[in-house]
């Protein structure tokens, strides 16, 4: 059955919102709703029309028989701004210091509304950039993962330093704590992550960054390449022993546990700086 | 400025997926487009339809001029018919088995595709059930809680049974383990978890269910009450230690490790039994 305009906006939205980062060729579309492919293209520019005017994601279309469609989620450094001031003033809360200087954020992170939003601007940095998968350490950063992952549309996976049993073969390295300089181990299953890949890596918290270097190195030995590094909160330390991250919020936690400052990361810089999403939002298809 | 009813129907689609299982007013929408509301009932009609007939989720609508939207994503039996015997083939596949008659699903409880109809087909089951939030063990039911409570729209805590600092005070409970009987302790953070909280607990594998008779007897700690528990993979055992749980697929490993048999839980009959999903979906509005 020949579907209406008004049907094919709403399902066709819903399809494209699902398939982040997917090509779908206008011949998927016209067979969904037995539709020409001409009236799907003047679909797809009205949805194209309102995600760019609501700051939902580009939408690239290819036109022409052979064409299609790509829907790229993006947050705008608007709702950007917005969500990175919620995040400080809900961190900003002397009882979620804990002791070592870390700070609680499980509950934050275990909020659907919060991982969909740090998912969105974090892939947002790598609007461009293709990705294999994105990297994470065990437990408290696989939800951001899971987030970021599911914007980018790639798998996740998850580095443990408690390999069980049930994780089958692993690669493992040896690292070194950024801070208390002890010697740690952290292994992947083997047939989690394809050699040669190209690894995001995020988390939710990093102090000196001992645990990123330690998955920068597993990433080495899978012949992989470390394509960004995020975290959500970047505590403040006197060295940190990686060069370059994106943090969404900045924390400062004296000796005694208690937090001095809260404030945004560099994530304006990082994500939003020229070359990186302004220019390609401009510059599309 | 008024907006067409074309970039309504794009954005409203937009904005109730990303917002499920959330009474949205008239008000706010006709706010949001500088439209009537009459005009945002008519489109709330076409979503409605398109969303059934996609069978994508259900919309109610509240008419009138304090009326408003609810969409409530559901998977129908047909479509999870087709995810589950994808799932069963996945599965089905010798060097899957670890030792101690586990399973190995990190690859595909890492792609977001699965975990986005695995918490869908989950949450199908609680339609119109409320549910506050969703509990799993770390590390690897996480992902599993992530997706679910995504679909719920309701936060999800992760409880552990090697209790970082980083967590800080935290509630326990002592569990024997389903099989080998082994005294292990699960542990929860204090403030991750309401008292008197409505609690769906998740895994992404079952043996015997000592884990989750653990987690339950957490729930009982906190005040709460456990709404249901379902898995993504349960294996057969001579005992099971709880008696109702869903499962989306069966597995039967020999002691040597051997995969026996693969084929679909009993979701069918739990999730879409006769006064659940069938029943809720036909009493809409």
């Amino acid at each position: 059955m020949k579907t209406r305009r008004s049907d094919r906006l709403v399902d066709m939205t819903r399809y494209l919102l699902e398939h982040p980062r997917t090509l779908v060729s206008l011949t998927k579309f016209a067979n969904l709703y037995e539709s020409a492919k001409s009236s799907i293209s003047e679909d797809l520019a009205i949805l194209k029309r309102t995600f760019a005017e609501r700051g939902v994601g580009l939408l690239e279309t290819i036109p022409g028989a052979a064409g299609g469609a790509k829907f790229t989620p993006y947050m705008t450094q608007e709702n950007a701004a917005e969500f990175v001031a919620t995040l400080v003033n809900e961190i900003n809360d002397e009882t979620r210091v804990l002791p070592g200087g870390y700070v609680y954020l499980s509950d934050l992170l275990g909020q659907p509304w919060v991982l969909q939003k740090v998912g969105r601007l974090i892939a947002t940095q790598y609007l461009k950039e293709p990705i294999d998968a994105v990297m994470t350490a065990a437990t408290k950063g696989v939800p951001v993962a899971q987030a970021v992952a599911e914007s980018l549309n790639v798998p996740f996976v998850i580095v443990r330093n408690d390999t069980k049993v049930t994780e089958g073969p692993t690669m493992s390295v040896n690292y070194v704590t950024g801070q208390s300089k002890r010697l740690e181990k952290l292994e992947l299953s083997r047939r989690s992550l394809p050699m040669g890949s190209r690894v995001l890596i995020v988390d939710d918290f990093m102090k000196a960054g001992g645990t990123i270097r330690g998955m920068a190195s597993l990433v080495k030995e899978f012949e992989g390449e470390v394509v960004g590094v995020a975290v959500v909160v970047a505590g403040e330390v006197a060295h940190r022993v990686i060069d370059k991250y994106t943090s969404l919020v900045h924390v400062n936690t004296d000796k005694e546990g208690g937090l001095i400052d809260v404030q945004s990361g560099n994530y304006a810089t990082e994500i939003f700086a020229p070359g990186n999403f302004t220019t390609q939002v401009n510059v599309t298809d």
